[in-house]
């Protein structure tokens, strides 16, 4: 499904089923290829977070723990996630960070390792947080992180767990989560997998795949807002599993207020401090927008979209731009990436031209899918932009070059 | 000072000269003694959320990372709340839960400990997530976690660090800051101080009293929201340590996506993952109405809160009531606590008369006072509320013995 001319793109939107859903969101007068850094806000989500902040807390103060449900926000948010990652709602909680749930879950995965087995394998362009943690947590446990560009032919028999992200941040690279987790299990390694690029773009069959323990990001393609809590997942048979940050939400009894730590039986076990009830109540009722979303349906107007972009840039920009992605959708998640030897002037120049995309170091431009609400105008807008700024060199100029803190 | 009638009570509100901040809160109509369960919400968190919300997210996505200065907000924040604690902004942080920092700051105490120390000292009545998480990174470091209810007595040169709560979250029995840790320090221990029910309600002076490290929540009398961030702090002399939750924003460059973890100098090693951005402007605005408040004055008049109910508790509830707090204002906190046999339904009905308190287990009703809004009329009013419900017996029903999941 392609488009040659703007006619033919606004004809794929004024056919596609999940049109309708872009009214959900409040989106301002941009092109947002975005959406894979930080979702944009929903109407629920604006309303709801009015609701916690004027009513349940300021109205309803402390009784609100009770009364507004406050207390069971991360077992009721993540039973939206559950679905749209293939996982049981009792086998994922919404919790704190990515990067605080990959400390959790990884140390539970050394912990229910092979007896022996010490090192963590990972690939050297994973997403830095989770090559970070994993070096803590290695350094805690007396385990060591071991990075291969292949970590399939990496794995052998000393391998305790096989850390990876399903959709790689830059290129979009798709893991084929089924197959890497079996050939795992084959040599009897465990798997952690990072949703961070996948949760709400994709299908994601974790239990169909049979993988051991997860994490996601809340911010992402869940729109949950700046900063969300994120998820976890841990497989029933990992559940026993004890993880270092022991606090009183996950507790078996946590208002019981016992001197001893005794882990409450099932995913609640995971939870550490107070839930940021404020933030998952954002993400709670951002979430709804999926409630009759078919993420087959996503995936495959994602890949339109994206092939979409790919051809435009072919037609317009192949002199100034290399694809750096995967050019089959198959192997690819809701992205794409192309490399310019000045990608962070490019970027700025077309943000500044009203095309919000993200730039990643070196030389990436990276540009995300979001069916619920990117339309195939917006992509085929985006590259006229995109080859005026880069034909004219519009992004040669002094503002563009100077660095942002946070790229 | 003290009111033995209304009128008097009322006299002391019109020469109160804190009373003109509690226009800066949005109160129900009614009297909250539970402050220091969680603060109420204040008209600038109020707007302030709706801000961040609609318009730094809704409007400037993305961008707003720099151009709403989402990036600066740990230290912006800790900013804020160092002049509380007696501290220098660049040794504070807020980040993530109480539970989590805690986790960070004891595993970092005990990498700084004297060689061979191997043990956490706490007491038994420390609020249980201190413990459970002690016992947490006791077990990852091969440390132990022992208790004793008179933690100076057992300080000996076997203690690696003393980890205490300076107000107890039962009795609101206050520990003197200054000279428990100068007795850890004689011994060669460290100290990590929770300043859960202090901060905000008291004045602190972590550096004047040699603290090295110490954790704080942004939900009880900062008034950060419900599940807000929570703070730490590291004396300068040991933020050259490591902590094991070595996420990117922990990172000395975290948009660099350096593979291998570098940390930051300062006080910034201490972050993990993205920050809580909705949750945590909610908790930058709320403390805005400390910026011109002398916490002196606020314990002075905290002081006289707690005197004035005990003094009407005593008249008037003598022969149902225990206090459980210590008598002199000298050695609690800014709440007092009375024992109650049927303390629970006692709480519930107290509840439903609009006078809302905290009970906590076994048999405590705790009273926090919160000097920028808490006025003497509704202590005086709440002592008489409690007494009429105590001797006519009217917790003596069957809705209030019902047990909610939040107590």
């Amino acid at each position: 499904m392609s488009a040659a001319t703007r006619a033919e793109a606004a004809a794929l939107d004024a056919a596609d089923p999940l049109a309708h859903h872009r009214a959900a969101f409040d989106l301002p007068d941009v092109i947002y290829l975005d959406g894979n850094s930080l979702g944009p806000l929903t109407r629920a989500a604006r309303e709801r977070v009015a609701t916690v902040v004027g009513e349940e807390w300021g109205e309803g103060l402390i009784r609100s723990w009770n009364t507004a449900g406050w207390v069971d926000l991360p077992t009721r948010v993540a039973a939206k996630i559950a679905p749209l990652i293939g996982a049981a709602p009792r086998d994922v909680i919404v919790t704190d960070s990515t990067s605080v749930n990959l400390f959790k879950v990884l140390s539970a995965a050394l912990s229910e390792a092979l007896p022996g087995r010490r090192t963590i394998l990972s690939e050297p362009g994973n997403f830095p947080t989770d090559l970070y943690i994993a070096e803590g947590v290695a350094a805690g446990e007396g385990a060591a992180l071991a990075l291969s560009d292949d970590p399939l032919a990496a794995l052998d028999e000393s391998v305790a767990v096989l850390m990876l992200t399903e959709v790689d941040y830059r290129t979009g690279r798709r893991h084929d989560m089924a197959r890497v987790t079996a050939a795992a299990h084959r040599v009897g390694a465990l798997t952690v997998w990072d949703l961070a690029h996948s949760a709400g773009a994709l299908p994601v069959d974790l239990a169909g795949a049979g993988a051991d323990f997860a994490v996601g990001c809340g911010y992402k393609y869940l729109n949950g807002g700046p900063g969300a809590p994120a998820f976890l997942y841990v497989a029933p048979q990992h559940q026993d599993a004890t993880q270092p940050l022991s606090g009183w939400f996950g507790h078996a009894a946590p208002f019981a207020f016992e001197p001893a730590y005794q882990p409450a039986a099932g995913i609640e076990r995971f939870l550490t401090g107070t839930p940021s009830v404020i933030a998952m109540s954002a993400l709670d009722a951002a979430l709804d927008v999926f409630a009759d979303v078919d993420l087959t349906a996503v995936a495959a107007k994602s890949a339109a979209l994206a092939d979409l972009m790919i051809a435009r840039v072919d037609a317009l920009c192949g002199d100034h731009l290399t694809l750096a992605s995967p050019r089959s959708a198959a192997t690819r998640g809701s992205q794409v990436s192309f490399r310019h030897p000045s990608g962070y002037p490019v970027m700025q120049a077309l943000i500044a031209a009203g095309v919000i995309g993200d730039f990643r170091a070196p030389d990436i431009l990276r540009f995300g899918f979001t069916p619920l609400y990117t339309r195939f105008v917006d992509v085929f807008d985006a590259v006229d932009i995109l080859a005026d700024i880069l034909a004219a060199r519009r992004w040669d100029a002094p503002q563009f070059h100077r660095r942002a803190a946070v790229t």
